[in-house]
């Protein structure tokens, strides 16, 4: 098989999914000489925090007091750039097959085909989307009035809004929102909430200072307005007590489902829709097919983008090790080598 | 016991070492609202970076393309400040005793005791120094025109510098310096360098380019010159065959001897100088002791100051765990909480 009218292509790894994990896999790779070809779904590199929350604050980046979302993924595909690494975007990846001289040949919703010595997978949640609450007519408010994401607080400056969910999203957005908007309630079943203790402690400041509204225990039950324009979300306790919520914007913040998609069928060894890998090497269970980030479960697993960092490290010098077994990596020790000039 | 003159504290966690490491667990035990206190022999925070090689850039940090050691210790020294960390500089840890209340006492050579439920250990290599090569009179040159560390590339602009060893460090430092000394030369017992690969090339292009003379294999010899100013290296391959370089500076990198000092007296299951954990919660073999970073071994162990950032992630939630068995913490996600105004 030869090319294919500029789609077939060669490489030492392919890197499935461009977000902050799999952008930091290619700098690690290219830190032991591997050259790379990345696939995403998305028409940007970024993932998540691109196309999800470009704008959200993050803090727990080391070496980062605070960072953007957006920021970050800008410094990690500058980090990456000197290694040239080859971005196939807008692109589903579909098969993944073995082909001759050890390596792995796969092909994506777009027609490319890329053989490669080993694959990474980076793919995050997956192919993500929205938990919609099932609420009569919440199509017609979406992209007006209800929104999944926040891709810019400015837009909400001024406006009445409800935030409903008790995780990480929900408590993070109503601090952040409640600095620009005229009222941000806050709707969750119970009175704790799933996010870090230091969040928490922040939000339930601020609804003692009486800038955000705590309702609680209470369920979205119906929305009022007309034309796609929110005027009011209604909200029960389990026991049926009412309460009607003046509002402009409703953010439901009630996670993301995930779906692997065609990676399921990749013949992974797979714990609850998440990617078994031995944390020694970020091996799976089909050799050359390494996985790292949020996708990924073994004993002690955190999902944060730090420890998919780490991940990567470990990923690269496995997929090192499986194309030049001839020649053992001598270096061990941190962080002081040089990038070639761009 | 009670307070002793304000050198007895009682604390959460006391971090034994102002490394990178340690201060990046700080930050971690901060966002699961755990207070630290934070114990160096050094002076200052920072640990090797501080101490050995302030001006060195890395590259290995995500999101930093490249950043100066000292730099990224200012960062991270500013990331955990919110959580106002006790530092204890300037003493070494000594003893480390039971205590009642399931509180472990640690007293530091100044006298200072902390009392805490669970301490990390992220002592880097613990106590260091440099291995000297065994030349007959070189303690006369050393701080004049010996030197095992570089602290100021510029003190080396138009100097004729000898660089011995074969590792990373020896490695950088010929391509950093390169650019400011007159002259350039590298000694090792061979031809291979135990160096990133890429930065090995790029080596070797420098030599090529005439910018750097590649003196191998041989080995340092004597030393030529007077009062501490160095003329001359002598360097000879295991046949005899001799040869003088003339110099202004050697800078032997032949790696630090560690010691890991009182904490070798801990009880702590060790392999090779390197305290074993459980990856999945940073446990050493006594309950409340945590170790992270280039001190602790497991398999698949990279000595990377990510993943001693990953490995401090992981720390901070089992010292969570000690503290508050009755509050699971429910949180998981990265990376969009925040910390406190400062």
């Amino acid at each position: 098989m030869g090319m294919n009218n500029g789609h077939m292509h060669q490489t030492d790894v392919v890197i499935v999914g461009a977000g902050p994990v799999g952008l930091f896999a290619v700098f690690e790779c290219g830190m032991v000489r591997l050259r790379c070809h990345v696939v995403d779904v998305l028409e940007d590199v970024g993932g998540q925090c691109t196309a999800l929350y470009p704008e959200k604050p993050i803090y727990d980046i080391p070496g980062f007091p605070r960072v953007e979302a957006a920021e970050l993924i800008v410094r990690l595909k500058a980090q990456a750039a000197p290694f040239q690494p080859v971005y196939h975007l807008g692109q589903q990846v579909q098969s993944l097959e073995p082909a001759t001289g050890g390596f792995w040949q796969l092909t994506t919703s777009k027609g490319t085909v890329i053989q490669a010595r080993a694959v990474i997978v980076a793919a995050g949640v997956g192919a993500f989307g929205p938990n919609r609450p099932p609420l009569d007519g919440i199509e017609a408010f979406e992209g007006k009035s209800v929104f999944y994401y926040v891709t810019q607080r400015e837009s909400f400056r001024g406006k009445r809004v409800v935030i409903a969910g008790g995780g990480d999203t929900a408590v993070d957005w109503a601090l952040s929102l409640a600095e620009v908007a005229a009222r941000v309630s806050v709707v969750h079943r119970r009175d704790r909430f799933r996010a870090a203790p230091e969040s928490e402690s922040r939000l339930k400041a601020l609804v003692a200072a009486g800038k955000i509204d705590l309702v609680v225990p209470y369920q979205l039950q119906s929305l009022d307005g007309v034309d796609g324009r929110l005027m009011a979300v209604n909200v029960a306790t389990l026991d049926g007590v009412e309460k009607k919520i003046p509002a402009d914007i409703l953010l439901p913040f009630f996670g993301l489902s995930m779906s692997l998609g065609p990676i399921a069928e990749w013949g992974l060894a797979l714990e609850r829709n998440q990617i078994s890998i031995d944390p020694a090497t970020a091996a799976t269970n089909r050799p050359g097919l390494f996985a790292v980030g949020d996708v990924v479960t073994y004993p002690g697993k955190l999902k944060l983008i730090l420890t998919g960092f780490a991940e990567a490290a470990v990923a690269a010098r496995s997929a090192y090790g499986l194309i030049h077994p001839e020649q053992p990596l001598h270096f061990e020790y941190s962080t002081t080598s040089g990038v070639p000039a761009a």
